[in-house]
């Protein structure tokens, strides 16, 4: 999906709402577990309840490859459910995947490639082993990666917010100098919703560029905050919220509830896009 | 398996190889795909041919999840062999996975767990993402972490080698840190070996920790060098070769081939371990 149809897409909905699929088999409605693919029926629920609000969804691959090879049949199961059914929606594999290039290639093909992989918008990408763990992403027309640039979690603090000599932190590095390596087109950025106010400051750096925000919700992180803070001219945000709306119910009204929660979200940001 | 068991496994095998199961379908010889499974077949094969000169095989993901589930199907069932077949053996999942707590809690429970996971001895773990990402894998009783800390790649400049404000670099800190986190018990580190010199300043960091060394072989790295750099009392050393053993030969003789590549990187390890 190109950026401009992103962006049209987040007008038509008027919602740039993401839906994290952290599904985890341990916490979802007893009755599921009839069903020979519980996790997928219950992805299948979820997505078909909120499609229509939803800008993007986000299986995590964790809570997938936990399940062995039962959990990549759930997961490819619902990239294909949503490929099929859904094509207009943007779809995130969230992988943190990163290593040297020869072996990021593999994984962008994994995941990215139409033809002979599971034929994802994005994929999350870690910076750490830094130029050519990243560049094999941002070879795929029409597809996106999301780096790591500042996490929503604590140990954030442990290496992404020192400061490197020459006074910028490690994460506003990772955003000057990555950019280097692709577009606004093709490469975007994780931003936590627990630290909105830093999203000025990194606006200064990366103006034009997605950002994907995780940590509103369950983590605490403000809507209203983020926008004001992160929005830029072409809206510029995806905002991710996982267990508040998936779990918002563990009885039989599991996608009814899911689909008042990520309601409840879809109006503030239509409120948000005025 | 324990750091007291690793080193005895060391010293009875007179070795410190781990063998890097890279396994591509496109470049393993035209014989097995003949084999329901050609992935797996090879790398049983391989195996088989060199286990009684190597301390550890290191699967890397990305190989895998490129095929879909049928490499996940091949992966699920090489580590099933190792741990039935050659319970001695030392696995690690190269998948440098890392999240925010519950994700990475996920990821811990999928590669280290004995019951509900493929029961690996370690997995390698990126730091960006700080403690909480760290820690989930090193809860696991006689399972390891190896957190990547200096890279074998050219983006390893990127990030890595930056200077911090008081004058370590960006893996220097992420050693430092981290140490705090585990132990030499519990905690290894990746260092690329294509900078061996960097080892003798590493070693004044983490003296007792195990390194992995990735980058002999087909990235031009020398054993030597790594071994008189790196090397402490208590060994502190697996030397990874990927492609320079597996693809040896694309023949029918690859097994075999691979094994003389395996048995040159031993004896000359045996000479080193003097």
């Amino acid at each position: 999906m190109t950026r401009e149809e992103l962006v049209s897409q987040i007008r038509e909905k008027q919602s740039f709402l993401c839906i994290g699929l952290d599904t985890d088999p341990g916490k979802i409605p007893q009755h599921l577990l009839e069903f020979d693919d519980p996790v997928f029926e219950f992805n299948k629920q979820i997505i078909d309840a909120t499609h229509d609000l939803t800008l993007a969804y986000k299986p995590n691959l964790a809570f997938y490859e936990s399940q062995g090879i039962r959990g990549w049949n759930s997961f490819a199961k619902t990239i294909a459910y949503l490929n099929e059914t859904y094509p207009d929606v943007f779809t995130i594999a969230d992988a943190k995947r990163g290593d040297i290039g020869n072996t990021s290639l593999q994984y962008a093909k994994a995941f990215l490639d139409d033809t002979d992989g599971f034929g994802f918008d994005a994929i999350t990408v870690a910076p750490y082993m830094g130029s050519d763990s990243v560049t094999p992403f941002l070879q795929y027309q029409g597809k996106w990666a999301i780096l790591l640039a500042l996490t929503s979690n604590q140990g954030a603090n442990d290496f992404q917010t020192k400061t490197l000599n020459g006074g910028e932190t490690l994460f506003e590095q990772v955003l000057r100098t990555s950019m280097q390596w692709g577009s606004a087109g093709n490469l975007m950025y994780v931003v936590g919703a627990t630290q909105a106010p830093m999203l000025a400051g990194i606006r200064k750096i990366v103006p034009d560029h997605f950002l994907l925000v995780p940590g509103v919700g369950a983590q605490g992180g403000s809507l209203a905050e983020v926008a004001r803070y992160g929005m830029n001219s072409q809206i510029g945000l995806i905002v991710n919220a996982s267990r508040s709306i998936i779990y918002a119910s563990r009885e039989k009204d599991f996608a009814e509830k899911a689909r008042s929660e990520a309601q409840l979200m879809q109006q503030e940001m239509r409120n948000l896009l005025k």
